[in-house]
C-alpha cells in the first residue's frame, strides 16, 4: 500500500508540472490572413515530438467550442492546432452568414488548400512528429478534412464528425494516405441515408481504408453542447442538437482511431 | 523504481494465480438436450459477482472458434458462456447442413427462445452480475443475439458480428432492454446497403439506443481466421474471408462497448 502511495505521488507531481499551452497563430493563405489556435501539453513536448491533430471548425468558424476541443487534445498528450478557413478568425452565430462563407469552398480547391495551409502551420511548429498526424473536424471542417485527406495531404487519419460528405473526387484514391473515420447521426437531416450509401460504395470502388459510424438519436451537429441555442437563434430546431451519448461515443471512437493510427499507448 | 518493480511483482503474482477454467455444460430447451461451453477466469470470479457475456455461434454451431472466443472474453475478465443452438453440440464445415440446420430458426420464436436457454444457463452459473450481461453472436449468432433483445431478454446490452439483420418485430421497441452494437463488413453480400438502411430506419423509429459500424474491405465472416478455408471447401469464395482489420477494430469496439454498458473500468 505505501507503494501503491508513493507512485501515486509521483504521478501527480508529474501530472501538477504539466500546463497546456494555447496561443493564437497567425499565418496566411494566398493573401488572406488566417488566425488559428495552438493547444499543447508543454509537459508532453518537452520529452518528445507528439502527434499533431489538426482540428477544422464547423461553418461557425474558429469560436469557443473549437477552441475548447483543441485544449481537450491538447490534455490527451497531442499537440493541436485548430485552422481558420474564412479569414481573421472570423466566426458568427448566424446561419445565413455560416452558409455564405462556407459554401463557396465546396466543390471547390479552396477547401482542401486552406486546410492544407492549416496543416502546414501545424507541422511548422516543430513540436509534432509528422509521421504521426490527424486532422477531424466537425460539420463543414468534417467536409474539409474529408477534401484534404483526398488531396493527398500527409496525414495519417482523419475523422470527420457530423461532416457533409464529399463525393470521392477522381484520382482520390491513388493519393490519399489517410485512414478515414466518419461518424455520423442517425437522424442527420443533412447526409440522407442514400447519400451515405453512395459515399461508401465510392470509397469501396476506391479502396479506401474507412470505418462509418452511425449513432442512433443524433441529428446535425450532435458534439456541439452550443447546438441547441445556435437551433434556437437560427430557426433549425430538429436539424441540429446536442446528444451528449453520441457525443461521448464519438469522442472514444476517435480516441481508439488514434491509438490505431499513431500506435499503441499513445501518447 | 524500487515500488515499480515491487508493484509489478504483486501483479505478475496475481495474473499468474489466476487460469481460465473451462468445461461443457449440459443443458435442455423444449425437449433438445443441448451443450454448451462456459470459460471464466476463477481469479476474477472468486473476488465477486462479474458481468457475463453470452456468445451465440455462427451457422457453423459451437465449434473451435467460438470456444476460443469465450476464453479471450473470459481473459477480459467476463463470464463468458457459449450457446449451443442445434443440440448435443452438433458442429459442420459444410454450407448446406448449416443452412438445413440455421434456416427453421429465422422468423420463428425459437431464435429467441433457443438463445434464451443459453442466457438462463449463464445466468445460473452463479458467478455473474445478473445486472450486467451481454449477448454477443457471430453471423447467425448476431441475428440470434438481435432475436434474444428484441424478446425482451434483460441484457444490458449486445453486439451483433456479420450477422444478417432480424427486421424488428411488432412491440419489440417497448420490450427491448439492451443497447445494439451492429459491427458490419462494408462488402458484406449477404447484407445489402438497403437493408441497412431499412434496419436503421425501423430502429430510428423505435427509438432503440444503436451504434452501427461499417468496416471497409471485410465481406462475411470477417472475424473467423477459419473462414477463408471454409469459404474454399464450400464455393464461398468472395463472400466469406476473413478479414484481420475489420477483426481487430471490431474487437477493439466491443470492448468498448463492455465498458460502456457494464461500467467504467470493468472489468
Amino acid at each position: 500500500m505505501k507503494n501503491i502511495v508513493l507512485l501515486l505521488s509521483a504521478a501527480a507531481a508529474l501530472s501538477a508540472q504539466a500546463k497546456i499551452v494555447t496561443r493564437t497563430v497567425s499565418y496566411a493563405d494566398r493573401g488572406v490572413r488566417l488566425v488559428g489556435y495552438l493547444a499543447y501539453d508543454d509537459g508532453a513536448t518537452a520529452q518528445a515530438r507528439r502527434p499533431g491533430v489538426l482540428i477544422a471548425p464547423e461553418w461557425w468558424g474558429l469560436n469557443d467550442y473549437v477552441k475548447g476541443r483543441a485544449e481537450q487534445i491538447a490534455r490527451l498528450g497531442y499537440v493541436a492546432f485548430a485552422l481558420d478557413m474564412y479569414g481573421g478568425g472570423m466566426v458568427t452565430t448566424d446561419a445565413k452568414k455560416a452558409t455564405a462563407l462556407s459554401t463557396p469552398f465546396y466543390g471547390s480547391p479552396l477547401m482542401a488548400e486552406r486546410a492544407r495551409a492549416g496543416l502546414d502551420q501545424l507541422l511548422a511548429t516543430g513540436l509534432v512528429d509528422a509521421r504521426r498526424v490527424a486532422a477531424i473536424g466537425y460539420c463543414f471542417g468534417g467536409s474539409a478534412v474529408q477534401a484534404l485527406a483526398y488531396s493527398g495531404a500527409p496525414l495519417a487519419g482523419i475523422v470527420s464528425f457530423h461532416g457533409g460528405l464529399i463525393p470521392v473526387p477522381a484520382g482520390a484514391a491513388a493519393r490519399t494516405k489517410a485512414k478515414i473515420l466518419i461518424c455520423q447521426g442517425a437522424l442527420d437531416p443533412f447526409v440522407k441515408p442514400a447519400e451515405r450509401d453512395a459515399f461508401q460504395q465510392a470509397m469501396n470502388k476506391g479502396g479506401f481504408d474507412y470505418q462509418f459510424i452511425v449513432y442512433s438519436g443524433a441529428v446535425h451537429a450532435f458534439t456541439n453542447p452550443g447546438a441547441d441555442a445556435l437551433a434556437k437563434a437560427n430557426g433549425l430546431g430538429g436539424a441540429i442538437a446536442y446528444n451528449a451519448e453520441a457525443d461521448r461515443r464519438s469522442w472514444a471512437h476517435m480516441r481508439l482511431f488514434f491509438e490505431e493510427i499513431f500506435g499503441p499507448g499513445a501518447p
